[in-house]
């Protein structure tokens, strides 16, 4: 079950960059739901701001509800999503079949699958794939928002440029409306100018994504190997560039006393809470009632317009490439709104596991 | 299966702190693989390093075999792998039992399991049951063996002191004599020294643990969502205290450029290799065939002695709180086997899904 | 995961009979096996056998391959295979909405989705979902045959009508040419005949079917929970109105001596095989390497001309229904192909799991 | 996960009939659940019913609980339950280990194992691992009565004599007392004799089992591959020797017409019921709300005094054997709490998945 994640919200991937389409099966959801195309097509657009950096291939993405409704409501059986790929140019990528791109998946993807891979466009490696987890993650955020949970996510830096730590009732009126999605928008001006920079010299940048949920109950997580924070690492990692994965003071705390790092604890409107939140809103692999704070590193695109030293696969022997194809020269802003639905998708699992949200919704 | 990792070699883990014992189940592992009890102690007893910072607790930790060998061979049959528990004092926690340790998982737990959790010693929560993870990477190695896959792991961070790098082969001959698991001894003497001296202030350290896996072959992962960094990285997170993961150049990463970060391609021995390793070995979520690596973050322990604010959860009121039990100051070290472990196991699980381990060994 | 079946070889189904179409998802499917629509709509094709007693609803059936495939060969990615619905009629449904029908899924399904599941035509509980899984069929026949395995069912009994025994070569010849899919082709005219007539009195008909999967290698199963005969049995009750599964004699062995049941074992061929196949091929869940040989008793379609007692959900209160929509008098030969799809895709799974089908055609 | 049943309430199965012990690691069970030893013990006495047939081996089986209790409460942790093995013979099974018995799974074990297997006493094939179902499933009857849940089983046939159909509430009563569970008292006497005569000719019988539940609510199942036909016959072809397994009428339905078949509703007490239970309580793989009626095939007992042909798996060539060991002549009576574990197993995950028992019971 490779392409398939969560167990009582199953959200199972399909399609290629440069195939028909790409796509997901939801299976697990509520029936009773309210879902419209329109729903899903609102967190799909959010995949293209209008920050720099950003490829010029602009599909028209319209989300396709193949199974699982019926008069706009969700039925409880799987809904399948679609968006069908129509603008792309097989061309540019033909020179890359044998020679693999230095920090992407070629490589790895012709050993696995024995060169019979999509290698199109990076085919199944593609960070295309992720439009499929947006839809899911739609339909998972409409789910949680019947528990007043609110999942969302910002760029906090971009290659050595970071913005400055706001609260969370701040970042989230600011960052939406951001081109780079960065509630900082001093910082994010600085940011948009290096891309700017970076992309002309032919090279790119990464950068790291906050993912924050708000009011999500204490409670949620399955000790010992189904922790709150390993899966939601693990779904994480799903989406492509993401190297490393943090809660709370994360790496930090590594370099921190228990004096300090500790979260006392305190009583407030009657519920117990924590002073600091250095852990993230998750103690033991289980929310602890605050907000759930994650950081993704991103790695800057692998795809640059300079010569880089690679291998010929047929010939084994040392090669050069330079990859002329329409690319991103930094996909965090993108990335964005895939940190959001994995992150939604990990939280509704929990919350279908836990019965906090029914399985038939009025 | 919340209490279950893995899918091929699946491992499920049973007991608490402070009650009858605790172990697992290893279900999957081939028949005919030679296995002794002796094998497994060897490990376990890594979990106890000389170094300074750790508990008096002392416990003889004998691994008992239950089921799943016979003639010193296993069988193809599951498993069951247990440590009996004997030195322990019920007496220090029973203040516990309603205000919870700040940065433990009292509370959390607490709130998941209704206050029927077995609270003891942190109960199912406490590091103790990485005894269990360490039995069944026991396992999980002397199969990786047959592959000439080697795991191990060491301590690079105690608080702010870091360990020189060094090249894979000196930290795997280094660390492992090193009271504190590092391979920079004279770092390891002045993290040392700090441990002691933080200990008698009451107070605690977290630090960094680098895990590397040599000879993996290219290929190994299960895109999109089972990849090989998504799964490593669940399994850590199941290490009590670790908050952050990172494969290669990880969070560092999002600071690079793509022409510095991209671990350009070559040929070496006729086989295709990278000149650096930026990615740690995984591209895509595929094993590209360099090694792996990965670094943990492991916060201080919340167990201190200071006096710490915290709440009554019966009264529902402000409270404070000194923990009086024995703690270690400082469980780095002691994690470093788990790390291995877990790493061993969840290898062990993707290279018996392709196959490369058969079900029989002669 | 409830539509998704599998671990190796996992199909995820969705769709449903009177929405935009019905499809699956396969996942785990070996990179290089050469794959065409055509190679998959043959079998989709043995769904409407000639024979009398069918609904005269004729889809046109076009499998479409959206994604998994390049060049005609399997990438390895998880395969989306689809057919869209065009002949449906909602009209005749539209009573049923709140009168369930006696002995189909009305009910329970209302119970459960909490009336928001789709009514027509069955929705999810249609024999039109089994379309799917034939799709599904197509591809684990194919990998199948890369170990010369072969799956084939036929109809044993149609009402009391019942198929004398022949040879499993007979029947492998036979039963694919017949009308019924029944090998006893002077059985076949008197079932036809039965059927007729049965369905001008306005009733319905069952039956059993026999599948049977030739060249099994010995060994394959997982005891104690994921046994070949627990999973064959699983995935066969997901074929609508199947109600009873047995291997080899079955509940017919309930009866007999152990001197009588137990299969003497010999040597053939220089190998060891049983004089006779009481077991069916399996003995404590693991293949024998003799034919796996499984009945299922299939139940008369429920949906039948004559006035029938039922209840108004709305009203609670007993009321009649007549079912006047398009109807199959007996879908015993239609299930056919969706018994040889669920063998084939379950020993597909356990196949890839044992390793006997490498992960890479060449 | 070959030895693991279950998603939200999961059994995980180890050990053998000649080593250390047999058990479980029930996983999933809510924290709060009054359980002591006695409660499972009760359970575990009735494998050993008082009717003749029965092995003279005769172990303590005293069940001891390893983990997830404090107070004799469940803690929500894994629960590890163990009964040790005592009094065994190895010498009787020593001409066995090569010779394989027919009817039983020496012969697939050793292909499946190479050879590694445990053989002793049919190792992990042994009647004796369903000690560690009825522990798992005293617990699940537990959790089941919160729901008002109740399952049993009883005997219905054995060899060619039939128990005479009774109502549930009679079966109830009656089969726990007689001394092979079966409810007709005097087709009990018969089958008790037929027992004695069959053994003292060195053969042995099979049987037919029924298990009811009652007070199943409506709306349990997940259609289509996770419905709760195919769990519940899955998890019963897990007890060793079942070869059939059906629903309510069964594969007398298959010569059932539609109008006869189906099973008409009617309004009793203000709620949906049908009048006939031709479904045995499933429709579409949910439950109807009326009682699940399940029938499996046992075969006779493979082990008999007489000589049989088997075959020398060393030497390749035929050869005899008789099976001198201490064996039952009939293991239907002993299976009966086996089937009633099976299901009560399979309904309390149906029903934590569904949500119907919280997961802190107070």
């Amino acid at each position: 079950m490779q392409n398939s994640l969560g167990t009582f919200f199953t959200v199972t991937s399909f399609g290629e960059s440069h195939g028909y389409g790409t796509g997901v099966v939801v299976d697990g959801c509520p029936a009773g739901l309210p879902l419209r195309a329109d729903d899903i097509q609102r967190e799909l657009e959010r995949r293209y701001p209008p920050g720099p950096g950003t490829t010029p291939r602009r599909e028209p993405d319209r989300v396709e509800i193949l199974s699982g409704t019926l008069a706009d409501h969700t039925t409880g059986a799987p809904i399948c999503l679609m968006v069908r790929n129509k603008d792309f140019d097989d061309s540019a990528y033909e020179e890359l079949r044998h020679r693999p791109r230095p920090g992407h998946a070629d490589y790895t993807a012709s050993v696995r699958y024995g060169g019979f891979n999509d290698w199109r466009g990076g085919g199944r490696f593609s960070g295309r794939i992720t439009a499929g987890f947006v839809m899911a993650g739609a339909v998972a955020k409409r789910l949680l928002g019947r528990l007043g949970v609110e999942v969302f996510a910002h760029t906090v830096a971009i290659g050595s440029i970071k913005a400055a730590p706001l609260d969370h009732a701040v970042v989230r009126e600011r960052a939406i409306a951001d081109p780079l999605y960065c509630a900082d928008h001093e910082a994010s001006r600085r940011m948009a100018a290096l891309i700017t920079e970076t992309q002309r010299a032919g090279d790119s940048l990464g950068g790291v994504i906050e993912g924050i949920a708000l009011n999500v109950p204490a409670g949620l997580g399955e000790p010992v190997f189904a922790t709150l924070d390993g899966e939601l690492a693990r779904a994480l990692f799903a989406i492509p560039a993401v190297k490393g994965v943090e809660f709370g003071a994360g790496f930090a705390a590594a370099a921190m006393k228990g004096s300090e790092n500790n979260d006392p604890f305190t009583i407030k409107d009657g519920k117990v809470t924590t002073v600091t939140n250095n852990a993230g809103g998750i103690l033991g692999g289980i929310s602890s009632g605050m907000p759930i704070v994650v950081r993704v590193a991103v790695k800057p695109v692998p795809s640059i317009a300079r010569e880089q030293m690679t291998v010929d696969m047929r010939e084994m022997k040392p090669a050069t490439l330079k990859v002329t194809g329409r690319h991103d020269a930094c996909i965090v802003p993108r990335a964005v709104p895939a940190v959001e639905a994995m992150m939604a998708i990990v939280l509704c699992d929990f919350a279908l596991g836990a019965g906090l949200i029914p399985r038939v919704l009025r």
